[in-house]
């Protein structure tokens, strides 16, 4: 590969949350926040090495092939002069674990600034399949409803992963409002409780409701989001791990919101508004509830994130 | 009710054909024909009796409770003043059991024409559960994936049935391509073969598709469209009915189709084209199959319908 490289060797950049599985777009549907965001400098070197440390208590793996931000570039360096290496640090905002995409913002954030570093010699498809090594490497399975949504920004479908087919849907301006509750659900957990088969007729519900949100995005109609967003097949089954969800649900949606559930395998709880002030009366429900329940929390209200991972130095 | 009844006694409309089950949408999605069309001549009456007859040959029942027409018009004769009644005159052009909507033209032709006559008392969701009570004494199912796109015209969404909730979908100039193989596929046959339970893999393959399907229409995107014309779920299991299936699919696609896929519970099949040229291509290829196979069947090129059931002496 012919690279022409610019004259900067170090980047630093913004790698956003995301929210996956975005009620009945299970798999299929993740959507980009402004609030948390990693930040992660990437320093290009001629090493031929892969260096990770963070600026933070967080206990990441530091070989580059088990780790989030290592994995991408590790395959993005197979099609490199040798002689590549990549610094990175990392200050993780995002807690691994807490559901929001924290896995996807590492490796989304490394691959879009050793990008940046090497030229641009990548399309945005090409980072995303870089950045899935990342996800494999957390969780054992290439999936792009999160990474997607970070290189992209905004709102994401992933009608295919193979091929891979991605499409950005526009969308109304909406709130989110996510709480994490201090709990570990572990993405394999999550996924082994799910049935293999699913009733005909729940599936028909759950496209209709696919559609309807698709097509409430793209026309702006606030009323058809609210009423599509509804899972009659992944919540059910899954809401029993996270203490606290049924309430967190009823009592948002009694404070103004159009509807939420699980973000990506939990244990988080995300809820859309159409507006900072009932984003806000959300957040203070969530907060009833697991105090309540006293169960400690994080709560973050921000809004969707239209350009994805941001280059902060350049 | 008060009616503001028209002082015209007559009306004729032009009832359209449909098509429901879109490939991916199935239940969900339909779409609205230019041609065929029935021609239905409605006259309000003070006789409290609703008379059907027709000008063809084709044995309808013509008890008012048992037709398609009829049955809808019975439901509103409840919310109507007791010395109301209807002659209804029936020119079917749309074959009975050919899976292009037959029934939902004669219950929504006759409820528009109806509703005119009254003074336009219903809304175009009232006038759609009416016409629903055709589909049950036509099939015994109250499906609406017909009905809607005959009386809104284009592509209509059925989100939900109970309660019922309909969007009507933008999409960009699309040929249509029908072919009628003359063989009977009875609807009830069609709904048994299907299996109660699908693998949650192929949902989200299915519902990945009905989002880009989707998307592609409210996009403009035929290169989307097209990669979204795909079935994991119910074609493999009915197809298997309609003799030719798979081969009439290649050869449409090999004339630059779009796609398509079963009609309604068929046998019609259906594709979809950017173009009349490319429609008519597909058209040869059909007779082609059918010719082979040395089976009767009718072919319509034709476009979609924007306006759904039209009012003609009016």
């Amino acid at each position: 590969m012919q690279l022409n490289t610019t004259p900067q060797r170090t980047i630093t950049v913004s790698a956003p949350a995301t929210i996956a599985n975005l009620v009945c777009g299970f798999d299929i549907l993740g959507l980009c926040l402004n609030h948390p965001a990693d930040e992660m400098q990437v320093t290009l070197t001629d090493k031929s090495a892969i260096h990770i440390s963070s600026t933070d208590g967080y206990a990441l793996p530091y070989e580059a092939s088990e780790n989030t931000a290592g994995a991408p570039l590790l395959e993005m360096k197979k099609l490199l002069p040798e002689q590549t290496g990549f610094d990175i640090v990392i200050k993780k905002n995002i807690k691994p674990g807490s559901g929001i995409g924290s896995s996807a913002a590492s490796a989304a954030g490394a691959v879009v600034a050793a990008n940046h570093l090497l030229g641009n010699p990548f399309t945005r498809e090409e980072m995303i399949q870089f950045a899935l090594f990342g996800e494999k490497a957390a969780s054992g399975v290439k999936h792009a409803d999160n990474v997607a949504p970070c290189i992209y920004g905004g709102i994401t479908l992933i009608r295919s992963i193979f091929p891979l087919d991605i499409i950005s849907l526009s969308a109304p301006p909406l709130w989110v409002t996510v709480v994490h509750p201090q709990i570990e659900v572990r993405t394999s957990d999550a996924r082994q409780i799910l049935k293999k088969q699913v009733l005909l007729k729940d599936a028909i519900k759950q496209w209709g409701n696919i559609a309807g949100l698709v097509a409430g995005f793209l026309q702006n109609d606030y009323g058809l989001i609210s009423r599509s967003l509804e899972d009659v097949i992944i919540e059910p089954v899954r809401s029993i791990l996270i203490p606290g969800f049924a309430e967190v649900k009823k009592l948002s949606i009694g404070a103004g919101a159009l509807g939420g559930g699980i973000s990506g395998s939990g244990p988080s709880v995300f809820m859309l508004s159409t507006d900072e002030e009932t984003a806000h009366r959300v957040k203070d429900q969530m907060q009833k509830v697991y105090e309540g329940i006293g169960l400690d929390h994080f709560v973050y209200v921000t809004s969707i994130n239209t350009q994805g991972v941001k280059l902060i130095n350049h």
